[in-house]
């Protein structure tokens, strides 16, 4: 699969922590392949160079593009209409681009308003792997390895732009799958994004509490963990809060439901329906806890 | 401290996660002190005792509180008073009698009812430490080191007794401070209550989902560290729901009323409000973290 990359010029638009992580990944390998960089801090474009994780840089998306056999997109959703707007005059026919937003319906409709039709050569992707940590400083080589990554191709996508981006992701480390648009982000909205907001919005109510200090002092190791994805680049989730906002009122509403039903249970001290339900949540974190460490396992013994 | 302790009988009424790592804490400081574990089940209690953890043990409370000197009862929440009515007729005057529950109300209730008034002796308290782990499996002797222990005096309680559990959780490594248990109630639904509540409702949202697995296989990093405490044990969870209801459906419904507010934010696609909850959050989470991650040093500076 590296074969398909080496020799090729690969332009990665958004030096943070994904646009950063995939260089780093690349560089790894050693690949003969041009590696450009292009972000808005000259800064943070030089530590990358000094790193050895790209082979050159520009600030100037254009003159990197005009070009570039492959572009990789890793800026925040509502930043991607943008780069598309100053992609299109100079990408040439064969060049391959794909993104990794964590919403794609957004982004194959911003594609459709700059192109008036999808390029057969997009291929919108979504790498399932990230931090709360942010920019190219958090970034490190082996983020994708043994995560997932979910293209959406639509039915006009050219099946071998499908193919490079997939030698692109599985050369860091990721496996590979396809989904429908719909479908990703409706279950993107239930397994990410909803637990952001819940997060995000946990993390706010109790700062607002008058004894909020007090509460934060008395907080131990659960409240960490669950509400360490609070720390999350606000810019990025503000995108994907205001772009996939249907898929994610949806499942909101359906755990706002369960939430309420709860809350009876809790006002009538019902402690058969409390028992049942904390039971019933417990196995089947266990269970997806099971099928996590298993595909984790599987992977790393694939890789061996 | 450990003098408080030297020569004593303690003991250690249930052997899960807290009593066991109680146990295994003193069992450390090498004191001569008796340690006896109670327990229903006597496959654990010979594993304790296999494991050096207590000095003895039954499964007949009232043969080990008899002569006890200091008796700690590390059972779920509506397990107490079963333990209390027991104890009661064998209770000697001078035995100091601790708990470790997250819900301090309903255990003074439970003296209440069972001693027709609170015993002197008997000190409530509360380690904010655990595992969404349990069962003295997961017991280790360093689970309290650096962790906070607040314990909820009432006016009436012996200065002696609160300094002899005082003594005890500082020799497992424990900051212990005081805390009215009306305040303590109301600090733990912010901070442990409503978080575990909000883990358990979104798994079960989710699990019950029809592409439920597609859903979880989907998950990543972040989505197991949110709902980490969803695999806590359910019987000590659903205890703390029921005898600390009222107080979780009070920070729950403010909870609810910003999820409602942040729902409008959503179906307007209202950016700048999505932004500044998710900048208010983060700071909010960081500087939580920062007051957080200073109190684990300047604990560990001490005991250096």
């Amino acid at each position: 699969m590296m074969q398909a990359l080496a020799g090729k010029k690969i332009v990665i638009v958004g030096m943070g922590l994904i646009g950063g992580s995939v260089a780093r990944a690349l560089a790894r390998l050693e690949l003969t392949a041009e590696i450009i960089g292009v972000g808005r801090d000259s800064a943070v474009l030089e530590q990358a160079i000094n790193d050895g994780s790209i082979t050159g840089f520009t600030t100037d998306l254009q003159t990197a593009c005009a070009d570039a056999d492959f572009i990789l997109i890793a800026v925040p959703v509502l930043a991607i209409a943008k780069v598309l707007q100053d992609l299109a005059p100079v990408l040439s026919e064969h060049a391959v681009v794909t993104d990794v937003a964590s919403v794609k319906q957004a982004v194959v409709d911003a594609a459709r308003n700059v192109f008036g039709a999808v390029p057969a050569n997009f291929v919108p992707g979504h790498p399932i792997a990230g931090s709360e940590q942010s920019g190219y400083a958090a970034a490190k080589a082996d983020l994708f390895a043994g995560r997932k990554v979910i293209l959406t191709p639509l039915v006009h996508t050219n099946p071998q732009a499908v193919n490079l981006v997939t030698a692109l992701w599985q050369a860091t480390g990721a496996e590979v799958l396809q989904m429908d648009v719909v479908h990703h982000d409706e279950v993107l909205a239930a397994t990410s994004h909803l637990p952001h907001l819940l997060a995000f919005a946990l993390v706010d109510t109790l700062s607002q509490q008058g004894e909020s200090e007090e509460i934060f002092r008395y907080a131990a190791g659960g409240f960490r963990d669950f509400t360490r994805i609070a720390s999350s680049d606000p810019v990025m989730w503000r995108d994907i809060f205001v772009t996939n906002s249907a898929a994610i009122v949806g499942i909101l509403d359906e755990f706002t439901a369960d939430l309420n039903q709860l809350r009876a249970s809790l006002i009538a001290q019902d402690a058969e329906q409390l028992l049942t339900l904390c039971k019933r949540a417990k196995q089947s974190r266990d269970v997806f806890m099971a099928m996590n460490s298993g595909a984790v396992k599987s992977k790393s013994s694939k890789s061996d």
